[in-house]
């Protein structure tokens, strides 16, 4: 960590700056310029309050050199952490993971065939909300407790594992018992208490990034996750709120190499909130996979222009198993099995 | 509503569309060119989800006339709502209010020499965190219902109302027996489940902008609360994220004669959040007063240097006091007190 | 063209807007609703100036439907447009295009060494800076004219035909005499002057997307050279600037079959520029051929730990090579050679 | 400037760096932790290129700690600097300065009509372009030249110094024969060629800053200007590109405070652009003086709605002169004239 100081900081204030470090075990180092005083801070600086720091007028500016988490740090943690989600294995050079599924589930044989038609096409997980988080107070707000059903009874035909949002904590309890890989959706990215609630259980958490946080953030929510004691937690990308609009979203492909340098967690890709647009999802995907993603997670619909939600994004199956087909070839080049 | 169908959608396809939208007792016309087919939508078309007209491929568009929300717009609801909390009026022609606390409460004592501070410089409210949304997990997370409990001691002694962040619906009781002004933060704007939990009560919320939502979407959030019965929403700028760094965020200010525009709730303005900065938070706070904001909700602290969180943006008292004095003549330019 | 009209426009209003826009060869058709009036205006409606008709106070909102572009549009020209570069095709079904080379041409030597080496390794296309947008006054501005000689010498050594980026209008003889492909950068996307001057040669532009410009303005900066006569632009997607500040900007793939749907144009990817950081560069160009991109243009050097600019973000001719092997596994998938 | 450098790195490397900076006349202090090496380089770092010093592998991250501007920076010239266009003059606590105007010259009537109108208002100084940059090849581009003649002749009519759009370079003789104030637009920020030109003059320059600049961009191309010689340069803020669309940008008062912090140059805003919608201009208006701004630049048409361009946003010259009565008290508060 680096302090500047402004120009004319008295030695007391400064000497003031130095022992303030010094009592929580840290190494300081001053260097003097004709318009500045720059002190370096050596340790572990993951407990030290940037904005604390600048709280005092003297200070010109922080700078941060380590990162500010740590379990979630590659560098404390060099291999890929993989994950099991129900007996599918999720990280490092496991096999490319596609998991599909509408935005909503909308009834039982909606959701039994779904299933049926995204195992077909190729894919080892199934998704579906029940609990739906959504702009409007007008529009379909999920089946609850009825839909999470639906996808249990879609299980046990298909021995496919099932992924499905959870908006608040007091659901937690039916999540665990019924849900393999519990979605925390990118608005609750920062909904601190839901994460710490998290990290209490042990079922694999699939963590969205919010629409604008940083990837320092995204690390930041998924470290109070794992502080709590869970350690299962597996990135999802889902696009970034920019000014464009001709796509919903803009999909971040660069957080793929960027999340494997920093950290050990799998990083799957969702191309259809991204880009809101069921046109682009295929070359997305495929684009994803180029990329090194550990998986996709994509919506499908038998019937996209009846969807209760987000048709304009769903896939047919049968689009979708061509998209899985081309992504086979393409999880070869990068090493991958799909 | 306005939808554009693309070149060549069959007769049988328009049809359709247009049955069933007139299924929904809307009224539809139909202009054709040589590119395009586009329908006019007429009628209360907040409950059309426009994503779902989307997912036909035959769709080129959809463009919303109407906004989306009802109870917020001010077409419904031609006068100012005035929003009562505890006695003190914010809204309309009332006074401009003026809110001030530090970011945490540190102590019993802290809270109270705080709250005599700002009562002294002008304040009419008292601000201060018991609950508190951080980004790091290892960061200060608020003394909690300790918290509470000073700030209601420091509320008996100066007999100012108290505004604090509610962060999960599991301590509304907590929050409707002893705050005054439920504050949702702006990381919590979009969790539905708060939202709608915070309808069935009848205390006033103040509502911050989310990092990166949208003036529709905000107001959206509100409608949330509204539509669940609770009309009592005061809603808050706090600063938005852009490309921009040397403020935490950038202060959008246009949003006071836009709110005002478009709904009938009253808009304050949070200078110290929005700019992250003390040294800019009296400059911000004027410009607030001459853009038409209903009030100002700014951190204060005793002695910044040694806040528990974000000391780097609380004004000292004197400081405070001087930006009241000087925002008391900018009001009655605008025509109204402070 | 859709029009609304606030709520109460009098009737000799509406008269006036209708005949406005009848005067013009437009079709109009009025829809009216209990609290709007809704136009729809038909025809070649590029020639209108949506702000114009904003600036009428009864309007409430103007929403376009067809695009405000002609040439660069695919709906009236449904092939793709393949592009000659002194006898490379880019475009439609040709083989993927690689160019490659340093950001900034540094002597004679040097670029005829990477040239050499970028041939190696299986470019088509030499890059090479003579003239240098450098954010600083204080920083190495290019060799200019000195540059663009060095650049001509590695083409007669190689054999490939080079690129180099125009910065002003006063140049251009000296660029058509010896650039195979003239570059116009982000920062010059909306220099008009220069894009009309464009417009009256024929040699192939590179048109470069800005740091925050929208699809549609960036189609429209080609419509501008198109409209004076030259029909050769090939678009280049660089990043796009948002707050995420890991990478240098943030490469939206998704314009590649954005691009593609409503432009015949070809697109091609710079991933250099985007992400600012070497080690991004083989997993986002191996994503832009999976995406559909029609070639890709990245900054290589001998010596990156050297280079007067952008060494950060250069590849070693060994690293080139093997992406470009990569590539080409990933380029049958999608049908195209490389 | 900070330099860290990765875990590992050899010390032959680490020495080689060192020399690299002694070499340059800097003295390098170096802080060894468990995981990184810091280097501290303190002197003139602003010919110090901070992506070259990256492009080396060993290289973790660098952080500039003084400015990379000179010219333009307050520490280096801790006065305000006041600039005189044509004898009014702007900066410091000289009176508030009110530009307005047509967003085109149209005529000579209307010009010299308007140019009337904007004085009776109480405005100093007229606007009017003559040379207009159009998103659009098939909008009104302006009058050119007989647009600047116009101007010319509503000067000799009201006394009124003239500004008027810049947009390339081979039009300099033509302004500064015959323009008081020249302006480089938002979209020529970063039009470097330009820039250097205009350092060569000594007419004073409106410097807009571009839709997506930073406050840092925005400095180093005033110091273009001030390195060529010519120090005449008022900054102008006119709203940045955000995701929020119900402005048609977002206007960033914040920068008045901290471009006074950083930089000894005047400050102005343009409300018309930033807001695009003349019912937002008064109260942006007042805001900014509020804020501390140095003057207004603001479009005002006799009649809006027929406006060649941006009617939308232009206030009729009784609005402008309303705000300019509300301005005054306003001004008085923050202890200046308007």
């Amino acid at each position: 960590m680096i302090i500047t100081c402004k120009k004319g900081a008295p030695q007391e204030e400064i000497n003031k700056i130095i022992h303030n470090f010094e009592s929580q075990g840290l190494e300081v180092t001053l260097s003097r310029g004709a318009n500045y005083n720059v002190f370096g801070i050596v340790g572990d600086t993951t407990v030290v309050d940037e904005r604390k720091i600048r709280a005092n007028k003297w200070i010109e500016d922080v700078t941060r050199i380590g990162a500010p988490y740590k379990k979630v740090n590659r560098l404390f943690h060099p291999e890929d952490s993989v994950i099991d989600v129900a007996g599918i294995k999720i990280g490092g050079m496991e096999k490319i993971v596609v998991i599909g599924g509408p935005c909503s589930v909308e009834g039982r044989e909606e959701i039994c065939n779904i299933a049926e038609a995204v195992k077909d096409a190729g894919a080892c997980m199934l998704r579906g909300g029940a609990y739906k988080p959504r702009t409007s107070p007008y529009a379909f707000q999920g089946l609850g407790t009825e839909g999470i059903e639906y996808m249990v009874e879609a299980k046990k035909n298909t021995g496919l594992p099932i992924v499905s949002e959870l908006m608040s904590a007091d659901k937690i309890d039916e999540f665990v018992e019924h849900v393999d890989l519990i979605q925390v959706g990118a608005r609750n990215m920062q909904n601190f208490d839901l994460l710490k609630a998290l990290g209490k259980i042990n079922k694999p958490i699939l963590l969205k990034r919010g629409l604008s946080n940083t990837v320092e953030e995204w690390l930041m929510s998924a470290e109070y996750i794992m502080a709590g004691g869970n350690e299962n937690i597996i990135l999802c990308e889902r696009g970034i709120r920019t000014f464009e609009r001709c796509t919903r979203n803009t999909l971040d492909l660069s957080v793929v190499p960027i999340i494997k340098r920093k950290s050990h967690l799998p990083i799957i890709i969702d191309p259809s909130h991204a880009t809101g647009d069921w046109e682009l999802v295929e070359s997305m995907s495929l684009a994803a996979i180029a990329a090194g993603a550990d998986g996709l997670i994509i919506e499908v619909h038998n019937n996209p222009e009846c969807a209760w939600s987000d048709g304009a994004q769903s896939l047919k199956p049968d689009k979708f198993k061509t998209m899985i087909e081309k992504g086979r070839v393409i999880a070869e080049v990068v090493g991958r099995g799909m």
